[in-house]
């Protein structure tokens, strides 16, 4: 999930990645990551008790581009090494959602209390990366313009399930001009890693969006005459494969608050 | 400009490139080359004076998607040599269009008898190969299935002119599936130097296309409701400019029949 970049003290935005996650877990960043340790990618976060991780890391293996993990813990530990130096999933993230039998009871700083032997982490990609490499290539994102969160659509594709995991993709919308959305195609088919190329374009009654001034999630963005909606798999999807599930303990990141890693969006560069 | 593949009898499908082409030389085969020494480059022909030949490379430098040039031979010279071993433009491709003064005054299958020391032969992709990515890839090709020309348009699109060079860009049109299309920039993105990604898609109104049904050349050809319009720079758009700038005296190859390179079209893909 996501919403639009705050403006934040120029203190805040030259924090590296790893100042920016030790400013989040003694809560001095609250609310949305966005625009925090520019560069570097942030991931959405689900945290299930280790007798479903098997099926959601097949749901994801089956799913890539809704999908995408980018770091798994070790059950119990709340540390992926491979995203970032010293980073605690459980205070790292501004905000974070508690899920009980497929609802979502708390919405809390920090989790370190919550934390169980059983949990596994999973990090997944997010379109902040592909939206970077987008601005980077002068391309631009209506939502961000309109400073409202990007628009995301329930769609009639089914995602491949596993398990206690299935349902609809979730995908969110980019309105662009033709030339731009072929570029836009390019320039995400580059990172696969945080959804990659769109899933979809022009058409959205072809999957099943009936009327994209009512999105699912998020805002309704402006759409040009000249332009087409663009439609990539969006990190929604596992949150609403998740809550779907009814797992009887979950946690997520809440909408916009990302966890910062050290890996650079670039790295995810498969050329 | 291309026609459908015909069918080949087996003997012909399978000469190699030089093959196909020694057998054009001898006046063996005719009409279209589609088909021919199958993963091999096939090339537009433009055949102009010498002190016309900087404009039409500046211009050809100035609208690369159009008018993709790969290979030049030397003034005079019937050569070129990267583009096959015992290659003579003169007479290697199975039929010829000359024109003076900007009219098309003569078709023919070889022309020798008009070359003159002061002639510039430029070879430029075509999208045959780019065709053959995305049926090797499964996307389907419709005027491929309906075995008629691909639909090709004048759009509102300029090139950038350069001397005597100028016009609007032409266009081919395939229908595809929303996913199919996203599939196709992927793959047509990799061959940059035969007409590349597509330039537009959706919107045919956008770019000055009035009817789908009313190609400028080609054939219409069906569109689903579930597919989109997509667009790629057409090889049409050097002969068209060509033709508009009236040059005292240039050849060109005739629809369909190209000239059969050495190349793969898999050496020009640049990833």
């Amino acid at each position: 999930m996501q919403t639009a970049p705050l403006r934040r003290p120029a203190d805040l935005s030259h924090l590296s990645a790893h100042e920016a996650r030790l400013a989040c877990r003694r809560g001095e960043i609250t609310g949305s990551t966005a625009g925090l340790a520019p560069g570097h990618v942030q991931a959405n976060l689900a945290v299930l008790p280790k007798e479903l991780a098997t099926d959601f890391l097949l749901f994801a293996q089956r799913n890539p581009k809704p999908c995408p993990i980018i770091g798994v813990s070790a059950p119990g530990e709340r540390r992926i090494p491979e995203l970032g130096e010293d980073l605690d999933i459980a205070t790292d993230i501004p905000g974070y959602r508690v899920w009980r039998n497929g609802e979502m009871v708390e919405e809390r700083r920090d989790v370190a209390d919550l934390w169980r032997d059983d949990l596994v982490a999973f990090a997944i990609g997010c379109s902040f990366s592909f939206e970077a490499a987008m601005v980077e290539d002068g391309l631009p994102l209506r939502h961000v313009e309109m400073g409202v969160r990007v628009p995301m659509y329930r769609t009639n594709i089914p995602c491949r399930p596993a398990g206690p995991f299935g349902g609809p993709m979730v995908v969110s919308m980019r309105p662009l001009k033709p030339a731009d959305a072929i570029r836009a195609v390019q320039i995400t088919s580059r990172f696969p890693a945080v959804h990659g190329a769109p899933v979809h374009l022009g058409l959205p009654e072809a999957i099943g969006i009936r009327d994209l001034a009512k999105p699912d999630y998020g805002d309704p963005v402006r759409i040009g005459a000249d332009e087409i909606p663009v439609f990539w798999a969006c990190g929604v999807t596992p949150q609403s494969v998740i809550a779907a599930s009814k797992p009887a303990f979950a946690i997520t990141h809440a909408p916009g608050a990302m966890l910062i890693t050290d890996r650079r969006n670039t790295e995810f560069a498969v050329i």
